[in-house]
């Protein structure tokens, strides 16, 4: 006789869904996958021969799978923009759950999930910030915590893409958010996670460019990008977004302080082979960010699972989720305005001379 | 209705034991852990509580646990001493079985696991050298292959343990075989991995010291030692052991070609974290040789399982463990005797003026 | 019989000047130290046992100097505060100058220094950037140049010292110019040489904060300072200047192109050695910025004397030094006003609206 | 009026020639380069445009430059078959000398340059290795001097040169002594001096191959050899010395000790520079040992020249250079013979048996 395991669905079966998928089938123990999701009959197909033969249930049709007998959590790794109706949804259907990030590109929408979720606190409503889940940053946050660095003063993170020379990202913009709410909601969210969710942003103001992709613009987004944010408490951080590196993914942090630094991957390896020839010595990097954090998403799974069926906090509060999304929007805002955007300490829109 | 899995037992669970178990339950999909043993009413007593839960039958006795129904694979992961028994016994009973390293240090006690493995060649008989299920080990191993270096033709590799202040390794040098049998054992199986099967040796001479622990040579044994084997093909390999490093697990591998070299952990890190303070910049590296393999184990679970359910060919021959074995104890033989030994081309020992 | 050499004055015996003294004394064979002038007694003394022995003839008035007989350049090393002032009285003394950077805190009279300059075109007279000396950087730069990266578009670069918990930096603030213009000049510098000297500032923005030193507002300065720079021609920098490392001098440079990416110092380290000890792996960095440029500024005071002897262009033009400090004050502006600051074409303050 | 300087005579004017005459004109303020001899026309005639105009008189004798009037000291920088004559005329002289390595690559002819230096102890005689003059290998040094990882036990060392697909090498290897005299002889003198002047040898081993160039073992040579030497005093030391790296040039020593390790260059690189591309992320390394060590022949010339002038005691001592040849060609005699080769403790050959 087993122990109880948490009966999960999981909604989208694109890319990030099969790995959810895949990953609360195999690799979370305390889970069982029940059923999945997808409009799409490519997707199912897949699921016919990965999921179906071991006992997933497969559905055509999200609302259909939420009445699945048994049913108790749901993972919402579909597209974006249906994120945060998926994630009412479940909530409505009392489902915890494990939402991709981010719950919307936008703040109102990101809100009504944290509304919906803040009436059932019976439930675990997640949003999946994978580096929170991540052993480097985890060690690199404990000994923040222990007193390594001092005060942690200024964070220094960045989200940078392997260049896809398909042009992929210029149709992606669309519907992305734009650079900032795509790329460096990641480092918004570690900034928070890093200085505190009592954080409170003063300035934002950001710069970007073109450099391989001048489509972007049409969508009102940059292929590299720089921003600046600025806390009450004397704090700052700044981060470097990009979607053309040459080798592969490079998302780097540092978090400085008063005795001391943290340097999370500085020097990106994605495993531990060297390469010596002509060219010198080389080693070769994650191409892609799931490389990089496979293993902070099976964590993240795993922890999920553990929160829903013990009834314990989850790692991480909701409301930050949406505090990322406003500044990263801010972020792209000042950017595409050229203005440096001034909040007070309430949070609200100011201006310079008011403060 | 779930896919086929395979029905696997842990024989043993001490520290390796444990870890077999849990991997086996929780981390292979398609292995499903149904029995574990031990003698040890400790041990027993830890899987009540880990392993009982989630279905897993226990028995105090080995033989029994053979007999449970529906039995198809044996993991054994007991003391070395009773590797061999446990492996030819489940041999006899017609299970497959994954045998923990070495399967003896004795050669010839070895080589009647070969020969019982070989009158029944429907089982998959495994000894688990773990490094061969490693990503790096694996991608240096494929960057060979396709001719990154041209021809491999010296391979220097090192197995050294951080220190264990307790001395248990003293103890511990009794039964081990000595440090060649026990820790280079890995550095020469990738040896016969990279140099290929087919490898012939020539020599072996050896040196060793006691820095820290003088009472090993109460047990012929050594806390540091190199070893140095050449080969009939003209290549040649040496190994470093050591008991002592103090910073944590350094096993690291260099495969020098003709056109290039691959370096496996020069650099060794536990995760991507730097710490910068007044000391200058640190990163902290494995306690021991779990925190590197952890996910070597996981796969060698997984492929274990594959095997035996698609009876396809195992990752590595079995007659290579013997292989190993023969050049660790030659090694350890050379280092006490401090005489160097010669083999002919058949693998008989031969004076060097009779070559 | 000798080939004919530079005779050169050194002014200024202070921290840079007795290096400047002894590397043209010892380390540059084509130059002859001849004579040396300050109006510190103690820096006199240091100069009676360390240059006059040598044949220096030694001032305390640097007026005097400039008549010495025979005398044809000299190096301004003395405090920034009469840089200028220095320089210009050398050019009207017809001697070519090599002079410490910043050559004033004061864009306007750089200004009058390269004024001056001007209207003796016969004259070598060089602001003494010294990582353009650098042979890291000028490997970058060399394979920036062959195409390595494809089109340079982003760089980021720190210029972070260790921290002084003496808190001298607070006192030096009040005639630094501030951060930006005593620190980020390096990285800006960087900037005008891998993005050309015809790059337009387009806009500056900057945020600051006191993390060590909350005394440094007295001065309209920070202890830790971020800025953005945008280029008409679409390209983008961002610095970062600290004076509270703890572990060093972290000098790092990236110029990111759009295929590929060069990186200095990313991984900084004094020599060549690692420890290993029950912390990790660990290595030693740069103390302060000497440490990292010592050979640097030997190149410097060699590659000097050469255009001056030979009459051949200097490597880097006085008019960068200019340009340097304006866009190091206006981000040193932007950061104590907290607005961005927006520049035409022609390199004229305008605001956003009319652009 | 300057200070006294050591005038002193450049013998021989080939690659290492030339370069300790420019280090001795040009970096080394406190000597003179007064002369230089070659019987080589061309090497006479680069002497001509680099030398001669700065003062230095050219033989075309080695004799007639010892007559050379004020002469104090003579650089050996000739080929090694002439070293020792070269010196010990040189120490009739009168003069002090500075012997490249090796004084010869037999035994007895190193030994009496040992004797006839005894004999005028007023002199300064050193062969140069250039190791001990290096910043990294000083800073280990004083690590493990200060402690840092308790009693140094194991020490293994690598020469490895570039591959030169001339093969010159083999040529070369007539004269050379053999791998383990030319490359090795520096692993050994830094055994020696990590591990004491009064290590006694206990035992030689070696073996060797020929990877690229079948043809060295007509000189009784090989491409790639490991050698291992075991101390009196319960220390060992393994060297592995290489013909053929891709890279370029990769000395690498590691001390181990009883509580920590000291490695240098573990992680070759020329400079600071990272290139990013899509193979990964690259160094270049050294592509010979002056790219590696070209300061530590400055810093050798400046303080020999000290030595001299101050008559303060050499950095190294001459009788070392004579251990260390014997050390390497017992090496070269074990991979050769393929027998293991001991030693009493007074240093003489002696069978296994007797020990």
């Amino acid at each position: 006789m087993a122990a109880q395991r948490l009966k999960i669905g999981c909604a989208g079966l694109g890319r990030m869904g099969k790995r959810h998928a895949l990953n609360f089938l195999e690799r979370t123990p305390r889970a069982e996958l029940v059923a999945a999701s997808s409009p799409d009959p490519v997707e199912l197909e897949w699921a016919k021969i990965h999921l179906e033969p071991f006992g997933v249930r497969l559905y055509q049709n999200y609302d259909d799978m939420l009445k699945h007998e048994g049913l108790v959590a749901v993972v919402v790794a579909s597209a974006t923009a249906v994120h945060a109706e998926q994630a009412i949804k479940a909530i409505a259907a009392d489902k915890h759950v494990l939402c991709e990030k981010p719950i919307s590109t936008s703040v109102e929408v990101s809100q009504s999930v944290v509304d919906a979720a803040a009436k059932k606190p019976h439930l675990k409503v997640m949003c999946g910030f994978s580096r929170r889940f991540d052993k480097s940053y985890r060690d690199a946050y404990q000994k923040m915590q222990s007193g390594a660095i001092g005060t942690a003063s200024v964070l220094r993170s960045q989200t940078c893409d392997k260049l896809d020379p398909s042009g992929f990202f210029v149709a992606y913009a669309e519907f992305s958010g734009g650079i900032f709410v795509d790329c460096s909601i990641h480092d918004i969210d570690l900034t928070l996670w890093f200085f505190g969710d009592e954080s409170k942003v003063k300035s934002v103001s950001a710069v970007g460019i073109t450099a391989v992709e001048p489509d972007l613009r049409k969508h009102n987004d940059r292929d590299n990008a720089v921003g600046l944010v600025e806390f009450y408490d004397g704090r700052m951080a700044f981060f470097y977004a990009s979607r053309m590196m040459a080798a592969g993914q490079e998302d780097v942090t540092e978090i400085i302080g008063t005795k001391g630094k943290l340097a999370v991957n500085t020097q990106p390896a994605v495993n531990h082979v060297n390469i010596y020839d002509e060219t010198g010595i080389r080693r070769e990097i994650p191409q892609n960010y799931y490389d990089r954090f496979e293993y902070a998403f099976v964590t993240e799974a795993n922890e999920f699972s553990a929160s829903c069926l013990d009834n314990t906090p989850l790692p991480l509060d909701l409301n930050n989720a949406v505090k990322a999304v406003r500044i990263g929007a801010a972020l792209q805002e000042s950017m595409i305005t050229q203005k440096k955007i001034f909040f007070d300490e309430d949070g609200n829109r100011t201006e310079l001379s008011r403060l």
